[in-house]
């Protein structure tokens, strides 16, 4: 298998269970937050799904500012939202050759190391687990107790 | 850098801030759970700390069923089980050799799936993450707001 199409299969085991959380947020939830200095679930989810996006932007584009740019997204629905995004982030990742991979991006203005896409993208990854184990206590709290496991192969 | 320093320093670049979060966890929060069906406080540190444990000790010695075994364990405290816990993964995983990373681990049993064992152990660093964010959450709720980012780089 190559390596953009097992970095996608990994990302989808991931990503999708992301999504099958938020797709319980009902809209009425989209407020809720654990405590009053954490993130909303909109936002959480939000941040996400636009981070991931811009690393793989970034990835795609070798241009680290890109990260600092601000997406303006009318859309407010978070289902659209989650199935646009990732479609999206789909769409940039298979444009990736293997040899994209090996790639060195400088950002020792934002993480202060270079990192080859590899290593870049998997702290795309690290950062979605992280946010989705939040978002499963957030969705447990809104009272759904049917929840998937962290990750779904195949 | 060899694989294996490699890995060390990507384990601690996440294990350092879970032991950050738990050492914030004083013994009157040890059975505070965000909702009913959640795991304590204390069964999530545990089972954050055991698992990498049992990761680790089944990439070493190759058999899977090491996975399955119960950790009998006298000590509860928290604080002195994430030092001793963590020092016993280092110590394995710094046993391992460049050339185990590719070694391949028969987990068709428990993951259903062949597993080199840089990919079994990329799966632990997952489940490592997943339930890092979730203690974040918890944290927070038992009323810590200075906390340290989901990654600590060198």
């Amino acid at each position: 298998m190559s390596r953009t199409k097992q970095f996608i299969q990994y990302f989808l085991s991931h990503r999708n269970v992301t999504n099958e959380l938020i797709n319980k947020i009902e809209k009425e939830h989209y407020d809720f937050k654990p405590t009053p200095t954490s993130m909303s679930a909109k936002e959480l989810a939000t941040h996400m799904l636009f981070t991931f996006y811009k690393f793989a932007k970034v990835a795609k584009e070798g241009n680290p500012t890109l990260f600092q740019e601000k997406i303006e997204e009318t859309e407010t629905d978070l289902h659209k939202l989650a199935e646009t995004y990732t479609e999206k982030t789909i769409s940039l990742l298979e444009s990736l050759t293997d040899e994209d991979f090996d790639r060195v991006l400088d950002l020792t203005k934002i993480f202060g190391a270079q990192l080859s896409v590899a290593q870049f993208l998997q702290s795309a990854m690290d950062h979605e687990i992280h946010h989705k184990g939040q978002l499963f206590v957030y969705v447990r709290e809104m009272g759904h107790t049917d929840l998937p496991l962290f990750i779904k192969r195949g």
